[in-house]
């Protein structure tokens, strides 16, 4: 129809994320009008794309026959497909497979199987791999005749007669080689790779500092499982830095639009257990009530005290959260040495700065030594707390992103009222 | 000599990655040797992959002759030696730019005039561009013979008479097209580009959505200027959230090791200047001594409040920070809007919360009041300010990422303690 050509002609021009943010944001009814104008092909393409909350995409599948859902399925990437059907419920997971091919079946399977957040988990099986003894022009006509599935032909992987990974030759090496050398006779055998069991984040830092479009993934003994695609691995970093991002401020940041009364509901549950949490802070002050009253200027510096050292267990927390998601375990009791040395440091030249602040303001040496005292050693336990908790909490395999900055700031206000009156106690005499 | 057979034989088989780890490493001396066994493209590829601190690079060049200098850097990918140049000081800057090609030296000048953290600043000159009118086999000869020097081979740009940009065709279309098609005929005409002057984060932003392996760089007339590689875009995510990251914790955090009194020399100026911030707060309660003095049970809540309103500041904080980086103007209102509301629902829940807390504990619902309105309203203040700061200062061209937690937290300390004993002041004949 008129129609059809009118839409196809405008809607096939567009960049494939346009075309996506479309598809999710039509109504039902407009979207089965796109489901009959576009070929499964094209149709399959916006599905290997969309990157709208998979539970939408799911959504998206169920409007469709089952026929027309198969069909999309089973020619989308392996990886891709795997991450769709491991969100789904149990029972919309069995209808789905179900109306794969078998061989699919299998593998999809397979990719299933691998733990959340591991190189298994984000690969794709969709590579380019050739024998060792073939010419360039033959793998050239593999590359030909596998381009319109692989999700990446530029880098084509070599393997020997027992189907062990031993090379990689580019398509740039490939278009500017000789027709009848081997792969063999100029790959790169020094491959860079990654075991399938290798955490995500590794494998992101890794590419990272290699700038490659795509690294192989291989078994402990070197057979090659997959591939990881540099977009896949740019969302790994985003995923990875949005968590730290969030953890370090205790709320979530997606970027998506919320109303207040989401957002409210998101972030009550964790305000109001550090209120909680504040309320020992409070009960603690509260026990030293007749301190207080004695001395009611002790209540001035407070605030200082827990705000300061609050702002320094942040920063050790940052740190100390950046650094072990990088760095090997060896290396992890430096970081808290350092951060508790940095600390002292801060906090004696902070201690200095606030007794003479408070000698010229208040004329009470005794009181500024109260003070100053107390602001050293809290921040220097506020350090201890921001980098040694994150560490522990990563020791017991719980992400240290979740010890959030108000998390430690709260405790920190704790352990610092607690030193401020105890310091004060001692002191009481010389103060009033 | 066999000494060189040998190094070479190890040293070339190792990941460009690798070898650069090496190379920046070793002492002078050894990098003298490696100088010398190594051609200069093999050197040349070798400082394109440096990402070490560039100081360190320029001072690789000045360990050269200047001979050997000129001929690496004449040799480098555009982006990287403009980005190495652009670092160097201006007596270096004029020494090494006179070794250079006088072609180049136009060429190298021109990118670095493109103002930082824009596209035309991270984007790179070797790019393959050929007539609409090529055919599949012309083009491919184009690639062939560009193959060495080009950054990336895998999209080839096509522009019409006038040199405008209107098509890119990539090499798996073209190695699966007929030889005798013209680029024309095949080539995808809605071309995903970027403005020479947007800003880099935007640029990095929309590739991670449409997942491309390079964008095309152009100027107000379509004409093509460059190419930003994946790699860099890589590299610029990377940055910006590490920036965003640092700015939440009011400390810098780059992988780097150093030692605590560095760390401590360069996270005190921030600290000590939220220290005197602080000290406004401290002499705002000095200020209201005379209620502590008749009521020292308020002392009790004062880092409850602080504590509770700096956390919900923190999250709008972040939340907005993340938010302005990659919306548009007219969302902000709503930003900000949204945060004030979501402020209110959180602080309502929390100041009934801590009333019958208080009132469980104290027995006195009036200052159980005198919490929760404090509370209700402190937390909506620092939610204002959280949205609010950064993003006045961005609109002032301030990057937003400067306005850390810390300081976000410290401010919300002084207007909480303010609201708070402005309302304890109102009702202290019945607190008492």
């Amino acid at each position: 129809t008129l129609g059809e050509k009118a839409f196809r002609a405008v809607f096939l021009n567009l960049l494939r994320f346009d075309q996506t943010v479309i598809y999710a944001n039509v109504q039902p009814d407009e979207r089965e009008v796109i489901n009959r104008f576009l070929t499964i092909e094209e149709l399959c393409k916006i599905f290997d794309a969309l990157e709208v909350e998979e539970m939408e995409t799911i959504r998206f599948l169920k409007e469709m026959t089952p026929r027309l859902a198969s069909a999309i399925l089973s020619d989308m990437y392996m990886d891709n497909l795997a991450d769709l059907l491991g969100r789904m419920s149990r029972s919309d997971l069995a209808t789905y497979l179900n109306l794969l091919p078998k061989e699919q079946i299998q593998e999809v399977r397979e990719l299933l199987n691998y733990h959340e957040r591991t190189a298994g988990a984000i690969m794709t099986t969709e590579y380019i791999s050739v024998n060792q003894n073939e010419t360039v022009a033959s793998v050239m006509e593999i590359v030909r005749k596998r381009a319109s599935q692989a999700e990446i032909i530029y880098y084509v992987y070599v393997e020997d007669e027992t189907e062990v990974l031993v090379g990689v030759v580019t398509l740039r090496e490939l278009i500017m080689n000789d027709d009848s050398l081997t792969a063999k006779q100029f790959m790169k055998t020094n491959v860079f790779k990654v075991l399938v069991e290798d955490d995500q984040e590794i494998v992101a830092q890794r590419v990272k500092e290699y700038n490659f479009l795509a690294v192989p993934v291989v078994n402990t003994t070197d057979h090659l499982l997959g591939i990881i695609t540099v977009d896949d691995i740019i969302d790994v970093m985003d995923e990875e830095s949005t968590e730290d991002y969030s953890g370090l401020a205790g709320v979530k940041v997606d970027g998506d639009e919320q109303s207040p009364w989401i957002s409210a509901l998101h972030r009550m549950p964790w305000l109001l257990t550090l209120l909680l949490l504040g309320m020992s802070t409070a009960s603690l002050i509260n026990h030293f009530d007749s301190l207080v009253s004695q001395a009611s200027i002790l209540a001035v510096f407070i605030s200082l005290i827990t705000g300061t050292a609050g702002n320094a267990g942040t920063q050790s927390l940052a740190i100390a959260v950046r650094k072990i998601s990088v760095q090997n375990y060896h290396k992890i009791w430096k970081i808290i040495r350092n951060e508790v040395i940095t600390g002292i440091i801060i906090g004696v030249f902070a201690a200095i700065s606030i007794t003479i602040i408070v000698e010229l303001w208040k004329h009470s040496l005794a009181l500024g030594m109260v003070v100053g005292i107390s602001m050293a050693a809290a921040i220097t336990v506020a350090n201890l707390a921001g980098s040694l908790i994150p560490i522990l909490m990563d020791k017991i395999g719980v992400d240290p992103a979740v010890a959030s900055g108000p998390f430690i700031s709260t405790l920190s206000d704790l352990t610092s009222v607690l030193i401020y009156f105890s310091v004060a106690q001692i002191f009481i005499n010389s103060i009033m």
